[in-house]
């Protein structure tokens, strides 16, 4: 049967289920992704799970996100990482080497690999035909450990793109032309699968900025076959032995189709704050800027800076216009020193700023009060850039440069210029000695924790009865920002679960904590919620602190889908009312008595008794086979550390 | 009569007063330099002064201390900033430019010339023959007013410097030496002038890291004289035209001596947590290290990050060091891609920085916990660094990279390196383009001020007659970070004294606030104090924003020298107790009535009647003619402001 390169990549690490869309599968994971933002966390698990080692062909953990040190924890973490890469048989990429995804794909792809990262850019190394997908810490902790990661089969979207790009059009006008399109949920379970003659005029690193915003539209991931463009990259990075040819099988199938002529595309603007509300620059040329800023995961090119320091050659960005250059990686560094590109940008009065995600994620280079910034950046979300209700807009190097000449954004191709002939894209000399290699057995190696650093907290099994208060009763719609608030007062705990869960329900319900630790001794308490229950960010703290404070059971309307999945990874039973009335008979204070866990199975419907009042609970889960046993052993990390021993 | 080289411009600036150590003198100066984290009070103080256009030959606005932008207020600050620069006259160094010091001495510095900056290591531009003095922000104010500022004549300390600098022993071990045999305290109503037969191996840059630091010895300043080398310096920048030979006679006068044997020098550092806790490097080699720090206005030369590349060609930073280059200036950036250091720097491992101040004054790059840093910085108070209990030394570039190469402490004498012959010092080419000159006449241009940026109070004159309750009764050593709290909560309102005045004595007296407010309304209210009021840090907060909740009158046992003057500044009137005794007298809640306050002269003594209560309170003053006539018109605002119209 013919297929398409996205099932083709599938099949190939395929461990369990079937490959129908909306089934569940188990997929191995050739080589995992961290950054340090998220990483802490994993390294905690693997600490937890008593991992000696990864079982990955290669796992990498990055430092790029949280490089503003203003005091102790940001270096305490990274020293931390630095100890566990050692420890675990990772990968170590220092501070100042750049960002995960382009490091990821120059130093370590591998067409027809899998990688799983944490970090919802991961799908960048779909450039090269890898299936990389971005995921919870402990999915990624999960692959490391050796095991199946089970995801939902998404459908298959074969776009065709053909033709090519006109001048002054680049990629990033490429993918913002598909959020015009499709909006930021128009990926949603799906994988993007570029192909079709316009591929040939798109470099590897062109195809990083597609596959890399894939993610704005909600997509599990996007992929680029493996083809002679693949080689010449892999070639230039000498490592030209690990590409071999991936593509789609001629006339195969696809569940949804696109295309795109890529000769009709101009440059193209999303406004603020949704990636996916994208215009045409000329529709709003003329409105004054504050910043331009190069850079990020989503335009990492050497391409991307060249053609930025060819506009400026020779001329000065308008006054007040703040002209930040965040380069991708120290490579990249010295690629645009040696070509004398960083010179021309400092000269034209370009702030140039350490490698690493900086303004991209908030830590730094916040855009004044009111002011418009243009980035290269692939999210504009309100508040994202560390101003509130900031005015971010999303575009091509091109348009931001052309803005920053101007001081009001500025279609680039008014310029009057002549569009840059650039050098062959890519082959950024591979300089792989700032990357930390793992030694060969890392078992005496000592976990370096600051003091803001604390081992995960050790879950008991789920007894085979319970008997809980419920200590809350929630509404509907409760989001994970409401479980556990995030923040710059809340997140440098994030390596600390004792400390962070200090702030869960802190707004909804200010004694919960109180109250929660005064039943902990006795067993723990339950909670009660309306539908939707954990929508919002994925947070894996509003799963964990709750249950350090010892909840064990929710029961719900319904779970909002990321939210169950962490509850159960963290020993949390969450149960659905098989009778929605049953919300109102219930109250905080109830005492709910459950018997028999050990008897938990798919499909099996549990009785509770309501203590001290009449009548049964009829409820219900949606548990796999190897979800009721994760719950049993108490978590994720008891189950993996159980099946090692 | 012969004359040392500082009498010499101090006498030419000389507009009042005795040129007797510890009197008062007034001087006109010639240039002012502010930086963003004291500039933006400094411009409210001329926009509250109705101030056209500064009367200064030059006025600088830097941006080089807050570049960090989490969220709006610094880059509010920083655009505001810029108007304000326009509006007044001002020169505009944008965000990305560099450091405050070595820019103004390499793009504006004139020898003999007289610079008052609102930042205490201003002193450094003495290295070319200048009188550069620190002071807060109100003088600076007063300065570019085109008014005297006053200060206390200093004493003249003639140090002699004989020899030639060993192989890796550089400018900073000079003034570490110094630092060594005085202490923190030793340059105190000192001006420093080095001079001698040593001074021709130093070149300007090198004067520059001595007269930098000279502000760790608590010096009025330092001198340098200026002769061939500094001819040299400014024809390098293409300003040949501004020298002159300036120094002093030969066999003039001075009132202290010290001479120093260059050759006789080895490397040096200060150990944690005071520049002046100076040991021999062998003393202490051998202490692993987290960080080792390149840069700042204490070692901004080119021959500084040079050196550094020169000892890392070829090589790696140890593991685990972070490597952090701070770079001087974007003319200096340009010169270290230039040459090929900056890629040399890369390829070791540097993690390279915005330009600008960073991590010498806290904005980021703070060390893990516990940890040792090793700093080319100017200084190492405990906490400066962002993290608590830091561990951060003070050393010359040499024993810095000595260090992060072996990853402990290191005396760059036992490398079994070859001193690295430099190219001669210095010489960037002079960019002035991206410095924005002020219009001819910016009357018309509006302040931009974001939403944390408000206008300074107005406050009324001093009336005739004060009727005042006590507020508080306070006891010795009350320090201005009790009267105005600092720290990362309270100090973004800088440039807000309304909000910034909710936390004045937060911790002594919560309802102070309260309490004042409701006696704003009928005149105010009066303080009393013990010995040592108002000690401590120099903020001008700790004047404004109690004056603004209303306090007229300060009654104490003694003052603080700087906060005296800060009160009257800003138009409160500062009385001591003649009788001590009455301090026990008196308690919160009495009233106190002062009289025919419109003959407030020098050395006229005062009586406040007790309301309802027997007798009289006897009360002193220190006030100048100038000052009573300040404190009269309601502060030096309200005093420059009538001058002017």
């Amino acid at each position: 049967m013919r297929q398409n390169l996205a099932r083709k990549l599938i099949a190939t690490h395929l461990l369990d289920g079937d490959m129908t869309p909306g089934e569940s599968i188990a997929l191995r994971f050739d080589q995992t992704l961290c950054q340090d933002a998220t990483g802490t966390l994993v390294m905690l698990t693997l600490e937890a799970m008593g991992l000696d080692r990864v079982q990955t062909d290669l796992s990498v953990q990055y430092v790029d996100h949280n490089l503003i040190q203003e005091d102790s924890r940001n270096p305490d973490d990274h020293r931390f990482l630095e100890s566990a890469a050692r420890r675990f048989g990772l990968w170590f990429s220092r501070p100042g080497n750049g960002i995960s995804h382009p490091l990821h794909m120059l130093n370590f792809g591998v067409p027809g690999a899998t990688l799983i990262g944490s970090d919802s850019h991961t799908p960048a190394c779909g450039a090269i035909g890898m299936l990389a997908i971005g995921a919870g810490g402990a999915d990624v902790a999960t692959a490391m450990a050796g095991e199946p990661v089970w995801l939902q089969m998404p459908e298959i979207w074969g776009v065709e793109l053909t033709g090519r790009l006109p001048d002054w059009v680049s990629a990033k006008d490429v993918i913002l032309e598909m959020l015009r399109r499709h909006g930021v949920s128009g990926g949603v379970n799906r994988i993007i699968e570029y192909r079709g003659p316009g591929l040939q005029s798109l470099s590897a690193m062109d195809r990083h900025v597609i596959a890399n915003m894939g993610a704005e539209l909600g997509a599990t991931t996007s992929v680029f076959p493996s083809d002679a463009e693949v080689r010449r990259f892999l070639e230039s990075e000498g490592r030209g032995h690990e590409w071999r040819e991936l593509c789609a099988d001629e006339g195969c199938d696809y569940d949804h189709h696109d295309s795109i002529d890529l000769g009709s595309l101009e440059p193209l603007i999303a406004r603020p704050s949704s990636p996916g509300n994208v215009v045409p620059v000329t529709e709003v040329a003329g409105e004054p800027i504050y910043q331009a800023y190069i850079g990020s995961s989503a335009n990492p090119g050497f391409r991307d800076f060249a053609i930025a320091a060819e506009m400026v050659k020779g001329r000065q960005v308008a006054d007040g216009v703040s002209f930040d250059i965040n380069p991708t990686s120290r490579q990249l560094l010295q690629r645009l020193i040696r070509s004398g590109y960083l010179d021309v940008l400092i000269a034209a009065g370009a702030r140039l700023h350490q490698a690493g995600c900086n303004g991209c994620i908030g830590m730094g280079q916040a855009p004044a009060t009111d002011q418009n910034s243009l980035r290269t950046t692939p999210r504009n979300f309100p508040g994202r850039s560390g101003t509130a209700e900031d005015r971010v807009w999303l575009c091509s190097p091109e348009t931001a440069t052309a803005s920053a000449l101007e001081g009001v954004i500025t279609d680039p191709r008014g310029l009057g210029l002549d569009y840059p002939a650039l050098a062959p894209p890519e082959g950024c000399e591979l300089d792989a000695r700032l990357f930390e290699a793992p030694p060969v057995d890392g078992r005496g190696i000592e976990l370096i924790k600051g003091p803001n650093i604390v081992s995960l907290p050790v879950f008991e099994p789920l007894p085979q009865r319970l008997e809980l208060p419920l200590l809350l009763k929630l509404g509907d719609d409760v989001s994970t920002d409401e479980i556990m608030p995030a923040g710059a007062r809340v997140l440098p705990y994030r390596s600390n679960i004792p400390k962070i869960a200090e702030f869960v329900f802190e707004k909804l319900a200010p004694e919960y904590v109180e109250e929660a630790g005064r039943l902990k001794e006795q067993g723990g308490h339950a909670l009660l919620a309306g539908r939707n229950y954990g929508q919002g960010s994925s947070r894996e703290h509003a799963a964990i602190a709750p249950r350090h404070l010892g909840l064990r059971l929710v029961i719900a309307k319904s779970f909002a889908r990321i939210h169950w999945q962490n509850l159960v990874n963290y020993g949390v039973l969450p149960l659905t009312l098989k009778d929605e009335a049953d919300y109102e008979r219930l109250q905080p204070g109830d005492v709910l008595v459950l018997e028999e866990l050990q008897n938990l199975a798919p499909g099996l419907r549990l009785q509770a008794r309501i203590k001290d009042r009449e009548g049964q609970l009829a409820l219900e889960h949606q548990l796999s086979e190897r979800q009721c046993a994760l719950i049993q052993a108490g978590g994720l990390v008891n189950w993996l550390r159980n099946k090692a021993s």
